[in-house]
């Protein structure tokens, strides 16, 4: 792109780095911003700073938090007996915003993915088998993405797991209410034939 | 959304008051930033706010400039008897990036458009006035877009121009280039068979 302006395109450059954002909507979004007020601006660029310098991680799940325990480990109704882990926070707000569940999580902060670098001794497995150890937890479910690299972090995690007496379940995979079987994949719908339920539960 | 960080809900918040960005969007964006060195994060913070703070616009033709006059009106190449009259930047760099134009700009800053509250006045329209009074302009081209909003602003641009010695075009509207007849709409159909040129021009 021609820019007339070696600010303009610094800014868009730095909007382009962003994940899913190529440099025309860039320039949409840096444009957008251009012409709001200062103030407006500032409160943007704010918003960001503030959050990375002064996010913490709750020292038991590792959830983002604003306090060094986030509110559903502090919260005394919920079930401190069932862990459920999850890749990051946006799984923990999807299930949050399900209402239904009562446990409390733990929050692995990735998967193990050999082709990004990234092994098991960069999540939060660790603190996980430590609150295992621990002794209150009675079941931990494995909510992992269903993708290849899931399925290895599954795998690892269940291996640590496995000796200590409690129940690891792995979340339902099946087809999606109102999803059609007749375009379901192959391997879905054999496992959701295998993984069959009783009528009425 | 459930958040679990007031930090984090006000980042999300300020991301998603970009324009095509939802809730969704800017959730990803913003633990995308998070997930970056502090320094990252800086520096895109950084970007956005010195844009907002040191950028100019050109005093000749309105343009985005970093001094006081753009790059194109200071080129001693450029042709300053022909100036196409653009609604943004974006327009300026869409035309810059054919290499086909060597005349110079005129940013009109936005579209009239009563719905919105912008009138004339809040459009840079006096500027353009005074340049062609002036007496080196002999053509001015209006690349406004074809839509309701550009048309408008086309149709009061042309009157206060219409007792200038000076020519005053637009750009040709029809069938783009690899577009298919059968596909076009009637509007366009209908105006590129009235302006046909003749063949080889």
């Amino acid at each position: 792109m021609n820019f007339s302006s070696r600010l303009l395109e610094n800014a868009v450059n730095e909007f382009s780095k962003l994940p899913g954002i190529g440099q025309k909507t860039a320039l949409r979004l840096v444009l957008h911003l251009l012409n709001q007020q200062a103030d407006d601006v500032n409160r943007f660029s704010e918003s960001i700073l503030k959050l990375k310098k002064e996010i913490q991680y709750c020292k038991i799940c590792g959830n983002i938090s604003d306090a060094d325990t986030c509110s559903v480990c502090q919260a005394p109704k919920r079930d401190k007996s069932l862990i459920c882990l999850v890749e990051d926070t946006r799984d923990v707000m999807a299930i949050e915003n399900t209402n239904q569940y009562n446990g409390v999580y733990h929050v692995l902060g990735g998967l193990i993915s050999p082709m990004d670098g990234i092994g098991p001794s960069q999540l939060n497995i660790g603190a996980l088998v430590d609150r295992v150890r621990e002794g209150t937890v009675q079941e931990v479910i494995l909510a992992l993405s269903a993708t290849m690299e899931g399925d290895t972090t599954i795998f690892y995690i269940y291996k640590k797991l496995k000796d200590f007496p409690i129940k690891v379940s792995t979340i339902a995979r099946g087809i999606a209410f109102g999803g059609e079987i007749e375009y379901a994949d192959e391997i879905t719908l054999a496992r959701s034939i295998a993984t069959r339920v009783p009528y009425g539960v």
